[in-house]
């Protein structure tokens, strides 16, 4: 869907590598989060506690999973899961829109 | 208010400016519609067809409404009013995460 009905917005971004990963929390009725974000080039590693869907919506990047050895190429329409309590690295090509489902 | 309920966030992001500066619309019931941005610092000119409230909820920043000849430092907890049909040059000094209100 192009839009999120319903929903509440957390103001303030969440900012991250001194601004060249950021995003806003967007809360649902159902009790679920997701944040919408945006990535500049540049590498970066994060953790995740819960278990992640994330969805490109516009870039290109290279991510390597976690005990994993191949880097994987996601564009913009592709996305990508990660588990819980584990990590991924990220080199982002071109600046990224996504879209982080907290499963 | 700390966020926004019942609102309308499209999904895709606005970007401008290679990405340094990015926003997300959101859409409220009263018809009335915010951005909520984020500005790498750098130099930019944005030109308005309504009226804005830009909010400043933090970074830093000076900037420059068309006809005046002093530029205006704005931080963090500040705002500042753009005129309809009008322009604006911001030179943003740190990373900059607002909240622009069409009027």
């Amino acid at each position: 869907m192009s839009q999120f009905e319903n929903v509440t917005l957390v103001k303030a971004a969440n900012i991250y590598f001194d601004g060249k990963v950021t995003s806003r929390t967007v809360l649902f009725a159902d009790g679920t989060r997701k944040t919408l974000g945006i990535m500049m080039p540049g590498d970066y590693e994060f953790g995740t506690e819960a278990a992640e869907l994330m969805e490109i919506m516009a870039g290109e990047m290279d991510i390597l999973l976690a005990g994993e050895s191949e880097w994987q190429t996601i564009k913009g329409g592709e996305s990508f899961n990660v588990p819980a309590n584990s990590s991924f690295k990220l080199q982002v090509k071109t600046v990224a829109d996504y879209c982080c489902s907290y499963l």
